[in-house]
């Protein structure tokens, strides 16, 4: 299943909160497991070169069923997948975007925060994905 | 000045009311003057093939400063504008993108919407941009 | 769900039969429910230019629940899709590309076809979706 | 001569064969000796992400007439061709992409999988190499 517009505000509306706590502001997407974009949100003064990031870190996470930070450490010069954010358009490989899972573990899509520290882009990430599932996918990403 | 994340979140509360009550499924964006994506909702259900559309009509109703349906008059085969969705990575000049034009005359974003026919699209965008301002600008757009 | 790889293969081997008989050699994509590519064949002396343009049949179909025929019908000189073929990094909206649906009347993917008259590219579609679902779909496209 | 789509379906048989063996998921492509892709299979449950990437590193592997790993060895930081992947509308350069040559010495095309560590990416593709030809070039790549 495909994370519905009802838990894409959800977890939007939870990462905002977080966001305001923090005293940052951001850029919040959610993309379905097809990757395809489901709901964005930019809070007042957010950067606008955030708009593309959160959107790719969302894009990244679901992708590969993996946290975007887990890629960067793996697409380092001399790592194993160095230059990956070549393919697919573009990639954004460091912290910020979690892939969403429900209760069956299948992956229903990720959320991709930017516009801040990226510790603080992926609190904030986590505060939004976990308000409507885990974080965590079986051994193997699943998806439907 | 730019639409802020409440005046998008009214204008897409509206959009989705008035789509709901037409018994469509839709793509709704809202972008700023500067062309740049606010907001963003696809009703579950909508055309995946409507993400896409519904921005590039936000986008292509700020850049010019009118509905997407004027400058489709335009870009017809013989007409003056032939071509014109060539150009800025792709315009869609058909009805369902409108300018958001405040108190002041000044254009602060646009709505694009898609997922129905062009009829319901434009209503459900004109219900929108009402929600939180006018959509005819003065004779010459301004943006802030 | 999404169209599974056996299905995917199913079809292809059903499509490029239909090809056979009718003497033509084309190019066959299948793309699962998200527009994501599933399984790609290119017959023997297909043309380059038809690589591109199946799978893009594919992703239009699926994009929006249709034949891409039915749009092509919308997007002509002064219909209300005109332009269309820009967004989403370009439609292909003549005939060859077919929705494919499952027994619950839910979309699974799509199949595009093209490398002979846009007739057989059709017919060879139909050939390949009809081995593994139906191509119609209920009033509002599903997918999940 | 270039790959025919008997070979690239020999080719991807026994790169699937491989995978299974190694329990992953893989998404494996063909391209001709021009870089025009001639077959592609997803796996279930391989990564979105890795639809790109396969094809990309097959692309990669004919344009240069080298497996993927050797130039990525030449483009990291500080290296002769840092930053290689910026050409041809994207590069990926690490393991998973070789090479398929002829009886005669000469690159009828390549192969590319994705979607499990490199060094099994590689082992997937040079079982589907090595089923059809070889993978080692004379001095100079050579194509017809």
């Amino acid at each position: 299943m495909h994370v519905t517009i009802e838990q894409a505000e959800t977890a939007i509306a939870a990462a905002r909160a977080k966001a305001v706590e923090l005293g940052t502001q951001m850029c919040i997407a959610v993309v379905d497991s097809g990757g395809n974009l489901k709901a964005f949100h930019r809070m007042d003064d957010a950067w606008v070169g955030s708009i593309d990031i959160a959107q790719k870190k969302a894009k990244t996470s679901v992708f590969f069923g993996m946290m975007t930070g887990q890629i960067g450490q793996l697409s380092q010069p001399g790592g194993p997948l160095y230059g990956i954010e070549h393919s697919n358009e573009g990639l954004i490989t460091f912290p910020g975007g979690i892939p969403i899972v429900d209760a069956d573990g299948v992956m229903s899509g990720a959320i991709g925060v930017s516009g801040s520290t990226v510790e603080n882009d992926h609190t904030v990430a986590e505060a939004g994905a976990k308000a409507i599932g885990q974080t965590e996918l079986p051994a193997h990403p699943w998806r439907t």
